[in-house]
């Protein structure tokens, strides 16, 4: 069972995981910048890609995602958290705009100068897409 | 630059990193329960698979990959390491024998017990296979 200061980090992470697929689907790219570890060493596999390791490298290859012919929605669905201390991995389903998700991916994020911020990700397939998760209705 | 501490880590880490891939090969079930955290959280991401979380579903998955009618003598090239305290990610390339790579993955330990134990790990398909390193040649 998590501590109440696990909990309160575990919903930390949740909200830094989010604001990665929120900078991802906005082509944010300075969002991009700010949430990546500035100290830390960062890498990046994107699906069916090279590895990219260093900031330069990986900050590069968003760019060049973003400023792409073909802007990406990308949705992250069920996202799980395993706290380890100053460091997090989170596991989810991504998919794009209202599709079924097609990828499976894990973001870890370390506590640096009082943010968590991104030092890894990788996506990769799905055996089978994953149908969207229902909407929760509004309680009136 | 890394301190002599860190560099001692990091050499532990790459030990643990090959040992996982030693118990794999060799379908060391034993030697796989003893690599994965006893009492961190752990989760694991087979190629075109669904999300295991827990030592119970991983280590399950485990057993049946290792008893499966095809085993599997995974290598892995290219290993690179990233410490994060306690923490550390390896990303490698993965593949069959002597075969070129065709995988690419995600590893990550953490320090429990004085050990360097597995919590997650992911692989994933690369875009298109990597040749086998050439093996090192012995001086003399």
């Amino acid at each position: 069972m998590l501590s109440p200061k696990e909990t309160t980090s575990e919903a930390a992470v949740l909200r830094a995981n989010a604001s990665f697929y929120r900078a991802f689907t906005h082509a944010d790219y300075a969002a991009m910048c700010q949430l990546w570890a500035q100290h830390a060493p960062v890498a990046c596999l994107h699906p069916g890609a090279s590895m990219l390791v260093g900031r330069g490298p990986v900050l590069d290859a968003w760019r060049q995602i973003m400023t792409g012919p073909e802007p990406l929605v990308m949705r992250c669905d069920h996202p799980n958290v395993h706290m380890l201390g100053d460091c997090a991995i989170v596991t989810c389903h991504e998919g794009n705009a209202e599709h079924p998700a097609h990828l499976i991916a894990t973001n870890v994020f370390v506590l640096e100068d009082g943010h968590w911020r991104m030092v890894h990700h990788q996506a990769g397939p799905l055996a089978r897409v994953v149908p969207r998760p229902a909407p929760v209705a509004a309680s009136n």
